[in-house]
């Protein structure tokens, strides 16, 4: 007799066949008992059709019209789910953002969930209803509608989930969980049944696509037991198995659970690196560099500057590969002023990342990683690391051949 | 300088080149030195979509979760306007009907307009913001999303004229005005000038479908200036000619114009007729016929009892013709217990009326109607009158030819 909140996605949401299997599903755990609180996204292709239209009327249009538009989707969404449950028999209500409400600031496109009132909710729960709540945005101050950026449904549902302190936090999903790296990459990759917070942000921000990042910095933030599990597997499925499927992201060590060192290998082609060679090595040269790239708007991940010898140091640093041509006028423009030598860009670069929270405990990682690649031939260009994962920047084309033989070396191959 | 607002049908919304043009038309009025405030239905086809993936969810699809749904289609038209306002350099902002907020009751579907706040409408227009504002909705006591039934975004416009006080509401169609009759029917049809509301009501309720006949009863009661007008024209043609053109609908008698004797010629294929014969004539035999049909939520429309000579009375009304059926069985289930003698029933009839205020104060129109029917042996099976207007009940199969031929006796075909 918990209090459970569902997100599912787009693709669950796609049709009317689809959504309603998500109403058997939600009416499924109702019935055992819990009280549901659902958070749906908009049907597939449909926040991309609101987009593009208004991209028809204008190449920059107003953030605020904009979400306006987008919040939509979800709109529809949850009324059809609402109305699906009750062809069942299962009472139901839904509510956009503002009605709940979900505040957010006013960052339009991209704002953040300050505070969630719940009395409505609540009120909605006690009679046993299914509260269905519209993911993906929320209300300003001055009452103007926001969204919260793309796969902003997945940090609206642990947002949901944290304000109503749910028991649990399931994320329905087209993968059936959180696998130690890409099972395209590797066919070996293995199913995680657990994984820290801690892990699945790293994982998350180095490109496993399987939860939102901001979602999992919410849930370590509150504290909300959060699930990825499978949409696709038969909505009449028993309880039981299916409530203990997917993944479960969790905020603390299991200290009953043989901690694996590594959990996961991470990875992506997303970025692109620059350098600038032979900068006078002098207190404020980071600054100095990165302070017009951040003044373009321009995002760095890894960032690398190199023992200096001769008072002169190589500075170096990742973009995302859209913003690569950008960065590099930002570079050259500056160069002469910061008495520069030469910028240098590459493109055709991959992360690839071992994720654990075991690493904390045990010494080796960094040089059996790097040892691996070494025996394949792969130079490593940059290195960065962090409490819980090593990173490095290699030639994208060794991408894949590093990602298995790191997956093979550290033992992932195998079930715990 | 005068505030004015304009309201664009779901034709005139329905691509984003035609978004272009009415942005272009609202454009030139701002540019005029005019408040503007805009209120646009959804994009065509938009509204049936989304009712169409409720109803293959529900056969009765829940009212309030249909609302919210329905709604979604003028806030996506209210965002996309004010981008393309914005890329050609007007300022504007777009809001909700919830956002304003338009109250209404709580009758979902068909909800009525209670108040309009108009504070921060004011403020955006006083900055000289064009405001558009969604039309067909608003928000309940409980603050629901309610709908105003099909059509309402005219209902909308002319609320929100009366709330702002507005100089003049223009109502952008594919037609181009009101005319005499339907030009279908009648090539010689003539588009009117200037109608009265109360001439606009019958006209409306008798199905010339140019306005929503709630919206016309708003602007009879808040005496707004409502202009019905082509959204066809250029954009760019020339703003005195396009504030004169259409049709003016007036709330009050001009009189310096010589009022025409018939304004129109209205007419419906949209009703069915039941008579049920030999009633014992008593008080109270109207209410006992029609209590039933009342209760099983079936609209009437005319309805004539004729004169009894032999303590019975033959009793007849009109209904929507997609209710017929369901009328016959209420009047066939309460025959018996009416001592009635028998329930006759006809679908294949046809309304015609002539409508005009000038009627008032003419003699003769009925004679000149009926002898006109006569002279194209056209038999006449009801006939009902009120102050502006004679309708009469014939066979279905001569509607065209009644048009036709009362059209050219009032003398429609010719310029006033």
């Amino acid at each position: 007799m918990a209090l459970i909140v569902h997100k599912y996605g787009g693709t669950s949401m796609g049709s009317v066949e689809r959504i309603k299997n998500v109403a058997q599903r939600v009416a499924k755990w109702h019935a055992a008992g819990h009280y549901m609180v659902v958070v749906p996204s908009a049907m597939s292709g449909e926040t991309n059709r609101l987009l593009g239209l208004a991209k028809e009327l204008s190449p920059q249009p107003d953030p605020r019209e904009l979400d306006a538009i987008a919040a939509t989707g979800e709109q529809v969404s949850v009324g059809l789910l609402a109305i699906a449950l009750k062809a069942i028999g299962v009472d139901a209500v839904s509510y956009g953002g503002w009605q709940v409400p979900i505040h957010t600031d006013n960052a339009y496109t991209k704002a953040r969930i300050t505070s969630i009132e719940d009395a409505r909710v609540r009120a909605d729960l006690a009679k046993r209803k299914v509260v269905i709540i519209t993911g993906f945005q929320g209300i300003d101050p001055e009452g103007n509608v926001t969204t919260l950026g793309r796969g902003g449904s997945d940090t609206s549902a642990v947002a949901v989930a944290a304000a109503l302190k749910a028991e649990e936090c399931l994320i329905y999903t087209d993968v059936d969980g959180v696998y130690t790296t890409d099972p395209r990459v590797v066919p070996e990759a293995r199913r995680l049944e657990k994984v820290t917070f801690e892990e699945m942000l790293e994982m998350a921000s180095l490109g496993s696509k399987v939860l939102q990042i901001r979602s999992v910095e919410f849930a370590g933030k509150y504290k909300v037991k959060t699930r990825v599990l499978s949409s696709l597997t038969p909505p009449d499925i028993d309880l039981a198995i299916e409530a203990n499927s997917g993944t479960l992201v969790t905020f603390e060590e299991d200290e009953t659970m043989e901690q694996a060192v590594i959990s996961g290998i991470a990875f992506n082609r997303d970025e692109a690196k620059l350098t600038m060679l032979k900068v006078p090595d002098r207190p404020g040269i980071a600054y100095s560099i990165l302070g017009p790239v951040a003044q373009a708007n321009i995002d760095v991940d890894m960032i690398i500057q190199n023992a200096s010898t001769d008072g002169t140091t190589d500075f170096s640093f990742t973009v995302h590969r859209n913003e690569y041509q950008r960065a590099m006028e930002v570079l050259n423009a500056a160069k002469d002023q910061m008495k520069a030598a030469q910028v240098l860009g590459d493109p055709k670069i991959a992360k690839v990342s071992v994720v654990g929270i075991g690493m904390r405990s045990h010494v080796g990682i960094a040089s059996l990683m790097f040892r691996t690649l070494s025996e394949e031939g792969i130079n490593i260009q940059m290195i960065s690391t962090s409490e819980i994962k090593i990173s490095v920047v290699i030639e994208d084309k060794y991408m894949e051949l590093a990602v298995r033989a790191l997956h093979k070396a550290f033992g992932l191959d195998q079930a715990a």
